[in-house]
């Protein structure tokens, strides 16, 4: 698959299903990825579970979170797109995001308790986890960040770090790149499991300190651990007949393979 | 399949299941649903547990919980029927109703700890959850619901609101529609292992404000995310090999579609 | 099968394999049931994890936990037989035995706090549920119940009981039959889930009154809530691919049906 | 299989995905054994999770956790093998090692709270359970166990014991063969889960006394509850569709059963 764009959109309805199947994202919840060639838009399935997340239901958006060509008839976006076009417009080093309401996650959103990291892979949730409140700027609201004002001050939130908690919602991250992304989506919620269960034992936590948080983060972002949690995930989407199948080369793609150019014929394989 | 009441009993099957293999009910509990055009009847399967329903169990009953037509030989219904028979009496506004004890909910149940909206999904309990206790009006008895008196009781203890919390027993959602039901059950039980979450680390909850709830409420109904999360459940039901087979059309219908009459070889069809 | 031999192993094997899949048995612990025509034996599989039990893994034992014929060549009987044989030497109206280590159970076994019924289905743990400390008559031992005092001051303990919880070991249940020993193996641990569960709100529990527990045993062992209860165990085992497969016949009943005598090749049928 | 380092590959294969089906290791973590007919070698995968681990991925190292032979381009082994090798040299005893971050753990590797036996199968988490934090040697790290002093460090906290907490990291368990290796990773899991459970009650815990726990040990390895405890494990791996598949014959092994010599074409059927 040599063309960047399709393998991005490939790769990324595979990340889709990773948060699922590992139990981060349910009904609810998105993820997106910079484009790969076109830094001002990004890709984005369209209003759909992650778990049924395929190659073909991802479409182009500007970061003003608008289709970059009109959706076709009967398709529908999700909702909280400028969750995505926000943190892309503020951040530039950031190239995925991830939004969902894990269950982990929700007592310190719902608390405000602050996350912290207790064990090396938990350094992943970054340097500080910020809060978010919707009240704070918008009072009362049916707690979405549907309008762009609002996913502005979510990236305002977010700030330089890589997790933000919205209270009473759910969570927000980041990910220099896609895999990285997965890495925290997940690490990070197993942080929150364990301070959960740390908390129950009525212990003082015995976060990481700042020096040791610095180091295990570079740690587990080298590409070792990376492949490894990946290739990880991926058998294990697989095993659960979740992998999603590779797109059928676009028409484009397969005349420039063929040399010839392209049919009529070859829409009738877009699913 | 043109016609609604087998369409109902279908998308009845379907619910029983999705609430079952989403962990809300297990071997005991039931869902109903109003007859889609005679509301002075409802639906609601034979004697199984929600998991094994299928169209061909769901039999119509009249609103005083008696059998429209005499049960087959050997098939018996719920001892509960009364649960759902005085709701849909009392509340001309439901057409979907589920009973179960689901782990979450009971020991809300149990203590009598009121359960509060903690984030946007969590706002599909409602304004409010009342509580009934058998104990009041009836004494010791075997905690089920079985007499008309005692279900009469439920439905004024659940008065104007969606969820009511029946203690040492368990829980009976309500719903406008079957999706709504559906979405109630499974987003009153994430709410239900929030509030049991929250609570284990200390600190005082931090519910919705009313204004909050009131415009979660109405988003979470909005067309959009009903569908996704019924494609979610029926994507998820389908991949676990749970979605029920459509049922074989009945000996009328396919008499209509073949302009004959019905055959007596019909009947074989049938299980 | 109208042997009621071959149905009796045929349904152990399958009250083996619910116990394992709904989660209440894991590697070790065992279920028996007495024999069901001669009630000074019973039957329980040889030494095997109950998840995968077959009929043919069943042997007779006598009250005094010897087998009826010596088992065959390389063939091992549980350690813990004693649990069994003296149950049904104490208590003639017991059919049917299960010990396990279910995790619901152990932090009540450990320390000590009596478990009490909290909903309806909970009823099933009985009247009371005593405990048996293994210190108290016998000191410093590996915990484990081999010598027929063993047994039967356990047998003692569980009295006139259900449900008796060995302190920092586990659980041992009785039932009347199979399917009231599997209903109850089930319930109870749903009722111990329910305690930790409502304990962890801080509040009081509030159980049933002992009228409501008795009430709700009786209805809970009526045909009806026992029949649907084991269609749904037996539904989920076969999804699971966990239902054994029936076993062939024996070459006596073989050789009843043909009318004729057995033959040697019987033999090689039999794993 | 009779050449023994095969068979020792394909059971090391085994158990390292047990420990990852029954939930102990997830996507980091590894298992080692020591060579079974060179002491002062150990095996071990290359860099994979445990859960995908195959024969083939199997390497030997000295211990000084250097491979015998250059490991194939391409191929990287594990960051932590010194844990291994380390502990291979100072305890001639143990010749299997697992190293895990088990979400059951982690609350006491975070707050130091010691791990007790509180059952029978805790037993095996040993006499006393160490702890070994990384900032007592060796201040601010990245918490893995990378440079040889580190693993020495880490071994001589085991000291004369067979399970070590490391602080905010994860666990090490050493075992005398690879089954008893895999039942110590699990059971101490189990006994993990039970004080967390049991400390949510609120209680003073109840452990066994000095007596006890030494018997229940030499019980629970005895040759019958570790081969029953094997098989149960082995079938869920069938079952789950996870055993790895039998290696192929190497070339010599082949060769030396068709009494010829190794031939080339043999090199392309290893993986």
């Amino acid at each position: 698959m040599a063309d960047p764009l399709a393998q991005a959109r490939q790769n990324l309805a595979i990340a889709n299903r990773i948060v699922s199947v590992e139990g981060i994202i349910d009904a609810f919840g998105h993820v997106s990825m910079r484009h790969p060639t076109k830094p001002d838009r990004y890709l984005i399935s369209r209003s759909r579970s992650p778990e049924v997340v395929e190659a073909s239901d991802i479409y182009e958006y500007t970061l003003d979170s608008q289709p970059v060509t009109p959706l076709p008839e009967g398709i529908r976006g999700y909702g909280e797109l400028v969750i995505h076009g926000e943190i892309y417009k503020a951040r530039p080093d950031v190239n995925a995001v991830a939004h969902h309401h894990g269950m982990a996650f929700l007592p310190f959103c719902n608390s405000g308790e602050e996350l912290v990291p207790l064990y090396h892979m938990g350094a992943q949730i970054g340097e500080k986890v910020p809060f978010w409140d919707s009240r704070d700027e918008f009072g009362d609201t049916n707690l979405l960040v549907l309008r762009p004002e609002e996913g502005a001050s979510l990236a305002r939130a977010l700030g330089p770090y890589w997790l933000v908690l919205m209270r009473r919602h759910g969570a927000t991250v980041a990910g220099k790149n896609l895999t990285e992304l997965v890495f925290r989506s997940i690490y990070s919620y197993r942080n929150a499991e364990l301070q959960l269960a740390t908390r129950s034992l009525g212990h003082p936590l015995s976060p990481l300190t700042p020096g040791e948080a610095k180091l295990a983060w570079q740690r587990n972002l080298e590409p070792r651990p990376q492949a490894r949690a990946w290739e990880y995930w991926s058998v294990r989407l697989k095993k659960a007949g979740e992998y999603p199948a590779a797109p059928k080369p676009t028409a484009k793609a397969a005349a420039a393979r063929r040399g010839g150019k392209t049919r009529a014929v070859s829409r009738k394989r877009r699913r």
